[in-house]
Formats: structure tokens, sequence, C-alpha cells
């Protein structure tokens, strides 16, 4: 190619924007894609922190436009989101059907695998999704993290006489909130601050404060505060014989009381990637819109300040993209 | 009444043989139940090393008689098992028909209530299952350790395509195993010593050594070891998105690594006590046999010897008369 992009580079947990960076070529099976506005996650300012070891262009939430795709012309043009997990599409994982655990896979923008923050990004078209017309480029972006917080549903029956305790009402905790009022379930969602209460206030959300958090309080609960005293006001909130969902990754290990575990026969259940597919449904019928979240636009050219930005408590959502912001 | 009994007596951590208890007096929705044949758990060797509080009457896997029912004299000279939780019937738990997880609950010779190693014990009657004719004492006194196994099945879908692991052969991996080898799973079971292995040959149900635990080997682990090794074998054995039953019950934390929980999305499930009436009907129709997993009987007089057989390595069921042993 010969072409060079603009792009951020993380390397020894050192976060830069370079201009020297060649454009990614794509495989016969992948798409090139311009991308067109992208998001900063949890997981990416985890990935500064050393959370996994990652060198390269960070990034994995993104809309953009297919600029080529040789293996299916036809996406050429296309506004696009893209799921991060590239399988192999031969392994057990594979085989059976959850490509997201393949185990040979590589993550966009976490595991051997350039990501969005970037002109350009290259992913596999089975991974593509093509973008509503009525779904703006804010909406588009948040598909993956909406996914994230569907997963939930696709693991566990939401009833809608359940009671539903959120822990944390960051960036994926509001998501999820979002998407688990439209269950009808009694949902209630654990808030620290002002900001968290009142966009959840917004969407006619009941929110507690995390010292209204009582005893077996609730079937179901979400832990996604990120920290590990995230769990401990999880077990307390759960109800015997309920579920809570782990959504919190961070480095370290959590002691765990296995016997109380027992006794109270809980369940709990790790949650990762979800289905672009419902996202980006309730995006188009308007039945989530996650924009209130957004904090700070940014151009590229200023990730570190962006990260920075991103980074600071009670942030939400900081987007970033690859033309300089008016 | 004034009559008095012989029973187990456990006090500061020390287990003696008393023959001047009082005969228990059965409340109005109680019966008074004549011990048959009583059998030693893990959980009363627990007790006896302080891993719950008690003081009082330990034992709770049983056989007995009805001696006594003024509330539903129907059940007089009935031959019984009995459910060990005794539920108030008005928390939201009761209410919301998950008696076993009652708030106010007391629990056969684990929590505030007498067990049965002794001439008599009280249950309520909503608790009791009577004993089909054909089924033995010797059987019978397997029902409520045979329920306990058959949780994992009322707790989880196991399906006949499933790759099904149980760790540790011990009383509750024994059983495990028996019932989930009737669901046809592909069903292995990890094993340490050669007498362990020989009961599973004898059910023709397969066996491996623990060093030959593979990584994603197993859909579903049953992790039944009562140590906390055992944990991180099921941790190695469970593929992504697959299950991990806990049934070892022990005191002390696990070190748990929260994040590869959430990346893997593994569900950790805690089982604890289950539904009689299969396992009464299992044993009925003699499609479960646990008999060869008896190491010795003991008359109730010889009861701290009963305890020290029962927790020497590798021993499996003793059980315990109140009738002198011929």
């Amino acid at each position: 190619m010969g072409h060079r992009m603009k792009a951020a580079w993380l390397e020894d947990l050192k976060l830069s924007f370079r201009e020297d960076l060649p454009v990614p070529a794509a495989r016969p099976d992948e798409a090139l894609i311009r991308v067109r506005l992208a998001g900063i996650c949890s997981t990416d300012l985890e990935l500064c922190r050393g959370y996994y070891p990652y060198r390269g262009i960070p990034g994995h939430e993104f809309v953009g436009e297919v600029v080529e795709a040789d293996s299916a012309p036809i996406w050429v043009g296309r506004r696009v989101v893209g799921e991060i997990n590239l399988a192999c599409g031969n392994c057990a994982a594979c085989r059976a059907g959850r490509p997201h655990h393949c185990e040979q896979r590589t993550v966009l923008g976490i595991i051997q695998k350039d990501g969005v923050f970037a002109e350009y990004v290259t992913l596999p078209v089975r991974n593509l999704w093509e973008v509503p017309a009525s779904v703006t480029d804010e909406l588009a972006v948040f598909s993956e993290p909406l996914a994230a917080a569907l997963e939930i549903q696709e693991q566990v029956h939401v009833g809608p006489d359940l009671r539903v305790l959120v822990i944390g009402a960051g960036r994926l905790g509001q998501l999820a909130a979002q998407t688990l009022a439209l269950t009808g379930c009694d949902l209630k969602v654990a808030v620290r601050n002002e900001r968290a209460r009142q966009l959840l206030d917004d969407c006619r959300i009941t929110t507690i404060e995390v010292g209204e958090i009582r005893k077996g309080m609730a079937d179901l609960v979400v832990e996604a505060t990120g920290a590990p005293e995230g769990f401990e006001l999880a077990r307390t909130a759960v109800r015997p014989a309920g579920t809570i969902i782990l959504k919190s990754t961070y480095a370290g290990n959590l002691a765990l009381n296995l016997s109380a575990i027992v006794v109270d026969e809980i369940t709990l259940l790790g949650s990762r990637c979800g289905p672009f597919g419902p996202a980006l449904r309730l995006l188009e019928q308007q039945r989530v819109d996650p924009r209130a979240l957004i904090d700070a636009h940014y151009s590229l050219a200023q990730v570190p300040a962006a990260f920075e930005h991103a980074g600071q408590r009670g942030v939400l959502k900081v987007l970033l993209s690859p033309e300089p912001i008016a």
C-alpha cells in the first residue's frame, strides 16, 4: 500500500498519536473500513493500566464506512458497525456456535488486532452489521456496549416480575439499566453520584443510594461497578437462589466464601460481549437512547487528552473522530 | 414426657454418647419418629470441626417410623424419610416457593434443631416422605444425599449430549455420578483412589485420573471434592461459557479471578438440598443403588468411633443404628 494514516498507538502502557502508521491491508475475507466515529470504553483505559499486555492501535467501539471489500463488494459504501471477536471458524467453540469464545480469537483493539482509534480499520465481512439509515453515528457508536448490555438478557431470563438491581451506573451500568427497563422488571439502580442519578431519572428508572442496598432485596443483581467492592454489595443484595451477573473486569483476585454460595445456592454468571442485531433494532426503534451519556468529542489528534478525560471519575462516554472537531 | 433416650450429643466440638436425653416433644404440626437407621455425612464431620457453631444432637440422614402424629394420625406406623429444612411458611422465600431458603429456617441436626443420631426425632409432617415398601432401610437412608445430588439436574439442564465432569468421587460425587449417568450425558469422574474408581467402574461410569483433567474438556463440571484445590481443577476443565456446579462446603475463602470468569462467561452455581420425590422414585425403580458406598455399621453407643471411622480418608458411608448391631 504505502499509504499512511493517523492513529492512536499504545506501547509499553504509553498512548501516543501518530501520523505515520500504515493503512491496514484487508485480508481476502476482510473489509477495509474508514472510521467515522469511535468510543472510549473502560477496557481501553484498563489496557493503558496494563490489564492485558497490548501493543498496537486500541479501540473497539466504532461506526464506519466500508471502502474496500473484495470478497463482498456489495458492502462498499455501507455504513457499518462490527463485532469485535475475530473467530477462526474451526475450533471446538466456533463449531459449537460460540465464536465469541473461539480459542484462537483475536479481539479488535484488545488482543493482537489493531483497533478503531485510527482513520482506517479492517474487519472480516462476517463481523459487519449495516447501520439503519435513521440511526445516526452518535447512536451507532454505542452498538458494541449496548450489545454487551443485552448479553445479560441473552444469558438469563429476565421476566417482568423479577426484582433486578444494577450496581454501578457507569458506562455499562447505564446501558444495562436502559435495556433491562424494557423488560418491565422491578428495576433499581444503585448510584454514587448526582449525574448518574439524573441520567436514570430522565429515563424514568428508579435509583437508590448505595447505602440503601438491603440484604436479599433482588432476585438478579448486575455487578457493573468495575471494582472489587461491587461484589460484596451484590452478594448482600441477592436473595438466596438468586443470580449475580458479573460485568466488571479488573486485575486481581476476589476472596469468595464458597460455602455461603453453596448454602444460598447463588448463581454467579460472567457476561461479556453480546448480540449486535437487537442492539441495532433497539436504537432504530428509539427504545434506547444512550446519547445523554456522551461527555465529550475529541479529534484523534487529541487522543491522549481524550483518554485522560475518559478516565476521570464520573465521566461516561468520550468519543473520538478521525476528522478534526469543528 | 419424662422419657429418656439414647443419642449422640455435640457440644464445644466434642461428640459424646448419652443415655439421659429427653425424648423430644412433637409440636402440634410435627410427628415423633423412631429412628431406624441414620447416615454420617461430611457436614456432620464439619460440624465437629467447627464449620458452624452447633450444640445438640447431630445427624440429618435417616429412615424411621412414625410413632406419633396428632395432627395427621394416618402417618402413624409409616416408614419415612424427611426433608431437613424446617421452614416458617410465611417469609418471602417460603411464599415464593423456596422453603429450603426460608430466612427463619432451622435445619435438622445442623441449625437449632436436634437431629437423628438418636432413638427419636421430631419433624413437621409436611417434611415427611413415605418410603415405598420395596426400598429397604439401607437404601432409604440415602434419600437425603441422593436428593442433594439430584439438585444438580433440578438447577441445570443436563442434556444427553453434554460433556460432564465430576471432580471428587467421595460420598456426594459417587451419588451425583450415578444420577448424572442416567441422563445419557458424556460423563467422566476424576478420581484419586482405587476404591472410588472401582465403585464407578461397577456402575459402568468412566473415570479419569485427576492428572488427566484437560483445559476446556467439559461443558458442565461438578466440584464435589470438599477442598479448595477442587475449584482450580474445575476452572481448568470447564470450557468457556460453561458451568461449574459448586457442591463443596468448607470453611475459608477462595481466591477468584473475576475478570477471567467474565471474559470466559463462566457460570458458577451453588447447589445444596434437593428433591426427595425423584430420589425415592429412582431408589424404588432400582435405577441407582448406593449400597456399595456403605463402609460400616455402628450402633449409636459407638458414635465417637463411627465418626472417627467416617472421617478417615477414602471412607464413604458409615451408618448408625439406635439398636445394638448383632
